[in-house]
């Protein structure tokens, strides 16, 4: 598997299991209908895991533009592989969520809210606030990013060169940071923390025909992609000074 | 202990666990009555642990004809196994509800819904849909299965010829992934993604002699069964062209 | 710390916690009052995480009587420490469940109803009923020790004699097992799958002055005790058969 | 990173997220509102989690001024560092709170229960009593450094001197086990356990000029100081009588 392909798989399904969850909380009808916050986060913090464990071994997993670029910037990704990733994280992210309207088309007809319908591909913020909304979405991925930075895996370079992997257990620390991120920064615009996850499934919004749809929001589009992209550079620029 | 008994006590233990969770959360006067998804999706996922800590030693822990018939398929397991688990995975499956039913007896007993009933037993559509109840079972499957094929453990064949493995926490990643499913996916179809943990009960509750008891809903019964064959298939042609 | 002390530390730390997380979900004007079921399971789950960190060096963490006769059956364990054991687990759910009296000891007073005062101590069935109630102690303390005897660590014994331990994560296993327990099989009983657990805390219960206190169903008592045993025995057996 | 910047920042990613899950639960209009006790406890162990992941490797991630002095009394931490250490802490929390109360301003704004509001940065006892709610300090916090004294890690120094380590994943014990306490012990005064996470915000509470605040219950914040300083302290004596 090339890391384009990985990074498509590995963000299909982050998105595939995330905006289903979504769907499957707030669509009438529905087994899950009511889930509540502690569902959407913990699915969330899972939809991370499953894409991680897919592509985490072929592409490093970033299934996130923010990741892309804050890990180019920290100087362990480099930047010339950066547009084929973002361009596989978008795919990959509109992917799912095209494949979550078609699961759930029936639950979508029966829900008269144009705006929960809208709900399900993309965020949207409790209160529109544009610095604080933006604040939330570039704390939340500092927290993510820097999480991600300092990861240790259980990696053993002694005499031996011996190594030890954890294999797909080592996917859980990043799902709970993502987890642990929902529940905490989550509660005023839905967190984001990633302008694929957030803006591609709204293009698939805009683009699909789904019945008494409202607009998709493009007012409020650029937050949370802006948001994360600086909220990485910041906790790249704080990863790359304690470093020194 | 042999495969073929590690398969029916895993799928045994993996139903035990999944289906009486569903009689504590749906029948009268349980303790867990009215638990809602988050209660179901937590529960069958950490039924898929158990089933594979026990059974994962001894057969691989399948549990689960799709799986079986997924990595036969994807080359990395013998079809001429294939009907020896697919036998103890149903055995293991109706054991399991056969279980669950007289441990629960009394709450059938009070529970006036015939449909509820069943429902610990086996799984029924939101809305009945045939295209799109398939389109879900399949892609739920897909899911789990695109996660087991790229599933990596803690192997080291160093020089030394050393050899780490993880032990019981190795199961954990895939009772996430079907957590992350339950969660997501399963709010239309409620994700069987397992034909003998679906066909398997529907039998027992066609057997069993269970007070006010409706039909066992062979109308939808081959969903279930078709939908998770054909996701484990796609997963598998998937997983052979991208390892070329 | 010898296993005696062991065991009693770390049977008091699951009483501790599990107790403790009954009290708060259903004694009144408590933080966390009508938590529900998946509150219970969890806290229960994480009691015994938090035992077996302690206690598993030192004694194995068996913290259940039932878990040392069952090993002791199964020839993992010597019969002639089993006394010292058990004596150890009930003095530490009594030390345990006596300091979460004293702990919520205003919110007992602020509850009407002397039922769930007593439940905070020790189970209760849902519905009464001698061999159901029974089938189910037995059924839930069988799938506790058939994942006990087959629970494999990372250990790996080569040719260089290395040997690889988990440390603290090793005890999630167990705690997952519980908690899957505790969301399926817990349902009619309440899941004591431990003598020490609830006879321990019954005996406490009948010992302490508690405002406005009901009799501590001493007719109900031999079934957490007999029933754990017998599921613990028949796993037991089990494991010896499926180990020819 | 010095272990002085670790424990300002993992003391403030534990603060950032334990505390904006309080405001998100029970602020007005959030996403999360309603969350209830199994939200906030999960997100304060996801907290420990985030905190402990990126601190562990540079400073010994103990976030908490009790877990410094009481690994400081059991002799496993030099008493030169205390002071430096407790100083970090309370800035991380001071600085976490501070974002926090940026992030959810509008929410804040919106909720008219100045209680509620103070809620968000310190504990306050369900039921104001001062001996049971120390006891509840100290026991909680007895059982968090009990469980830090005997937390084994994944070490291995054999002959060939290898050692291998968790990794990332080595932070889950300690979150699982502030997740119970939470869930337990956790009812009756909200389970500050640690002096920084309590006194720090309770001091930008006291600083801010947040909108119809009320006092910053200065006659009740000497107990989530005490209580866990003496809980540590009495896990550490039994730490030290143990090990002789």
């Amino acid at each position: 598997m090339t890391p384009f392909i990985a990074e498509i798989l590995g963000t299909g399904l982050l998105i595939l299991i995330g905006n289903s969850n979504v769907a499957n909380d707030i669509l009438k009808d529905t087994k899950g209908y009511g889930g509540g916050w502690v569902s959407i986060t913990t699915a969330w913090g899972l939809a991370v895991f499953a894409g991680v464990v897919v592509a985490g071994p072929y592409s490093g997993a970033h299934l996130n533009p923010a990741v892309t670029v804050g890990l180019a910037i920290g100087g362990v990704f480099p930047w010339e592989l950066v547009p084929e990733y973002i361009l596989a994280e978008f795919i990959g992210a509109m992917l799912g969520s095209f494949l979550v309207y078609h699961m759930y088309k029936d639950h979508f007809d029966r829900t008269p809210d144009p705006g929960l319908k809208r709900a399900v591909f993309c965020t949207e913020p409790a209160i529109f606030n544009i610095p604080r909304n933006l604040l939330t979405e570039v704390t939340g991925t500092f927290v993510l990013l820097t999480a991600v930075f300092y990861f240790t895996d259980a990696r053993l370079d002694d005499a031996n060169n011996t190594t030890v992997g954890l294999g797909s257990i080592g996917a859980i620390p990043v799902a709970f940071i993502v987890w642990g991120i929902g529940l905490g920064l989550g509660g005023t615009t839905g967190y984001a923390i990633n302008p694929a996850r957030d803006l591609g499934p709204r293009i698939v919004h805009f683009l699909l025909p789904i019945k008494d749809k409202t607009d998709s929001n493009w007012n409020y589009s650029w937050i949370p992609v802006v948001g994360p992209l600086v909220g990485a550079a910041i906790a790249a620029f704080f990863f790359l000074i304690l470093s020194e």
